[in-house]
């Protein structure tokens, strides 16, 4: 793990958080991404060396959508950089942690992903991700 | 707001969630401190130019203790630098944000800390800190 690459925030609607965010953290959001395959809609907001993402489903077998239904809105995930996520995983199953994913799979800006159950990890969903070159 | 200055995450047990998050974020925790203001022991670990705080409640009193008891282990919040916590509190009051203490107080790591309203940004609790200088 390199550095925390974004913390990923579940919203109901991107068309009321998205100038919320703005105004809170003074900057703008710089990109909206369709993950179709999660089925979510991202919105991008740069934060020194890190970056918050919205999240908004965009379908009901989101894992989004579920997350929103249980806890409402709130911190979703947080993602860390690896520069081989294969080789990080690997570590990880050798210390004994659960993935989510048995591969790596790709996620919005680029990236490969896989996720950490969050029961190892005291509650917090971890994800992996590694900028696919 | 500069970056992500940290992201706190309440445990029931340093004992326990110091070594797995070692392992988890392969590095050290570099630093333990208690905040006896707030009823909290700290543990921080370095990824990148972010802190991961694991925070353990030491006292009936703490918040860490409430959000424990209501929600269970997980994120607790994410925190900003800013360069004059004076001024952004200022200019997030001028926004219509809600802050949840009226002047800075100290928090550990050597900081002035003020929170925002969870209900302003969409569940998540933001907290302002900077460097006592």
């Amino acid at each position: 793990m390199r550095k925390v690459e974004h913390i990923g925030i579940a919203v109901y609607s991107l068309e009321k958080a998205v100038p919320l965010y703005s105004r809170l953290l003074n900057t703008p959001c710089y990109k909206q991404e369709a993950v179709d395959s999660e089925q979510v809609q991202t919105a991008f907001f740069q934060q020194g060396d890190t970056k918050i993402e919205l999240l908004e489903a965009t379908g009901e077998a989101s894992t989004i959508r579920r997350f929103l239904d249980k806890k409402g809105e709130g911190i979703h995930h947080i993602a860390f950089d690896v520069e081989d996520i294969y080789a990080e995983m690997e570590r990880l199953r050798s210390e004994g942690f659960t993935l989510l994913n048995e591969t790596p799979k790709p996620g919005a800006d680029n990236k490969l992903i896989c996720f950490v159950h969050p029961k190892d990890s005291h509650g917090v969903l971890i994800e992996l991700c590694q900028e696919i070159r």
